[in-house]
């Protein structure tokens, strides 16, 4: 490891292949005869296997949870912040099992793979997949990896409804949840952003009908667009206000001037949009998005988020942000509820942070101690039944 | 008049045009040899011309605020359910006087028009605005039509900018000013929405730089983009959830099917966006929206609103919707604080709605209520003034 990693980083990571040659049935109907999955781990595996944590990833989220890739890596994985020596998930005492999922576009199998039975690039063609598709893809990878039980399945957003759907589908093989900044489905208005990124790549003539690969090009203007929608929408006003107020960039309010006028928070989003485009996978995004939209928690169940949770067995840590308004506090509130009324064991804060959606993935003292009490309390219980009492 | 239109309309109007020869000099130092206005008056001006009304249209408004252009005509005014005899515009008393403003794309001078230096349409030459310029150009209009005092500029959103703006350029030539659902400027947030709003439209291959028209095409896809990202931003996310819920379109959430599941919010939008897409022209938008970011009242105030509405010489009415996050109560709460703080005479109602920012727009017998006895009073006032006393 090299010595200038800080203390508390997992250090140099390095992602894994799995690969499963056993056909997956999709929640669609389809088959999906073959897939890999990109895995990260950190920290040991104890004895009994009773130490695992699964971290389910968000949107544009991937397998690189924590640590560096190489020496020369400045930027570490997406949740550094809470995955390490000593922090929340603490891999001195867990095993953390990070993962690309299908779909995805970091190396696992999605659009941008190639679809065996064409030997061509999966592209529009990959099968349209719902959360419960990643939960059977993740059973296998545990059962794989010798995980019998996850000590936690831990995800935010996107990443807490797959692992409140591993609760309901193999309600015996985990015995924690934590569903971070999430909701049991989406309202209206975030369907209706999601169409609109959606539609901002569709609309792109670079796009060809989601067929780009093949015709060597990429609809980047579509997808920055997407990113911006997102992005903003992943903030708070506050934070907006308080991190670009009304700076100008370029250009001055003197009359007088050509320079067109340029707000210091136009020229943020533009490079957000840029960078993102160059590296994500515009079909992923679609796919991403409309497993968004479908999710919804209760739906098998008569509707009813009671009875739904009343086939989990696990217990549960529900967190929300003050200033979330894409997943505000209320939808938190409406699945702890629903576990209250289940009888289910479940533990609830909610944040106050100025940071919006994106406070689940920074740095937060609260939060930071309320994750850090539930998940030493899940490490004990670990330990307990690695010591076979 | 048909007698088929409801019995509180202003019924059949027609628009007229006002032609200024005089150049105009823009806030941005360049200069608008000409342009023509087009005009919709409600009422009768009195005999001392103290009873006239203006009325300041938001970014996608025009001059026909009320009434109908034909017997055959479905659709009023897009004020008609505040305009019109015995409402709170009340026409049996004022005479009210709507246009659409220059830049626009209904008929005055803007992008669309013929440039006379060059004998084809300004396009992207259009000059870049600012609320001030419009009030001068009102200012003009208003002596042209003999009104040398209004008795109330009203406006919502943009055009509660625009009517701000008049209570510091021409103190004495409004003696009320009424401002619905806006702001003194806006928020970061804001500006995050209109510049993903404008890289839509001028990410477009069929935008060509603004100069479209003389390519015989339009940037629909981009234009109906930015309408679908405006329109989610106007609306509340309890509005959404009312209206659309998670209803289906099409498409269906049983497994092995192929169709593609599509929600009603989805096809709702994608209508707005479409048929907006039609009709505004994307310079105007661009403008528009860049007259919204620029906007800041205080600016040349030492950004001091207290200082800037020490200016003021009339009495305010302003007026926010619970819901409405786009222009927020609290912004106008700021404009409030600024009023008592600068000893002016100000009324202020925040009003309960599930409509978020096109609340101003629908009715509610609140707002209804408010505006009404408002009203009454400036009427009444401009009775005393017409009778001499």
């Amino acid at each position: 490891m090299n010595s200038s990693f800080p203390s508390d980083s997992v250090g140099l990571v390095k992602p894994q292949t799995y690969v499963f040659d056993e056909p997956l049935e999709l929640a669609c109907g389809r088959i999906l005869p073959r897939y890999e999955l990109v895995v990260e781990t950190y920290g040991e595996l104890n004895r009994t296997a009773s130490n695992a944590v699964l971290i389910c990833h968000a949107l544009s989220g991937h397998h690189h949870a924590a640590g560096y890739h190489s020496p020369e890596d400045k930027k570490p994985g997406w949740w550094d912040a809470y995955i390490g020596p000593g922090k929340p998930i603490d891999t001195n005492r867990f095993y953390v099992v990070a993962l690309n999922n299908i779909g995805g576009c970091h190396g696992s199998t999605g659009p941008r793979s190639i679809n065996s039975a064409t030997g061509k690039p999966w592209g529009r063609d990959f099968p349209p997949l719902r959360a419960r598709d990643w939960v059977h893809s993740q059973a296998r990878l545990a059962a794989k990896m010798g995980i019998g039980q996850w000590a936690a399945v831990v995800g935010g957003s996107l990443g807490g409804m797959n692992a409140m759907r591993w609760a309901l589908e193999y309600p015996d093989r985990l015995r924690h949840c934590v569903v971070i900044a999430s909701a049991m489905k989406l309202s209206a208005q975030n369907i209706a952003f999601n169409e609109i990124a959606r539609r901002a790549i569709q609309s792109d003539p670079e796009f060809h009908q989601g067929d780009y690969l093949s015709r060597e090009t990429l609809p980047r203007n579509g997808l920055a667009l997407a990113r911006m929608i997102g992005h903003v929408t992943y903030l708070s006003d506050e934070l907006m206000g308080t991190r670009f107020g009304r700076e100008l960039r370029r250009g001055t309010f003197e009359r007088g001037l050509e320079a067109p006028i340029e707000f210091q928070v136009e020229s943020y989003l533009r490079h957000q949009g840029d960078s993102f485009s160059g590296s994500f996978d515009a079909n992923t995004y679609l796919l991403m998005t409309k497993i968004l939209d479908y999710f919804d928690l209760a739906r098998e169940y008569d509707h009813n988020p009671v009875k739904a949770f009343g086939h989990a067995l696990c217990k549960f840590l529900v967190i929300s942000f003050t200033s979330d308004w894409r997943f505000s506090p209320k939808r938190s509130e409406e699945i702890v509820d629903a576990l209250i009324g289940a009888n289910r064991d479940v533990v609830y804060a909610n944040i106050e942070s100025e940071m919006g959606h994106d406070a689940f993935l920074l740095p937060n003292p609260r939060y930071e101690s309320v994750f850090r009490t539930y998940m030493a309390k899940v490490a004990d219980e670990a330990d307990k039944l690695a010591r076979g009492n």
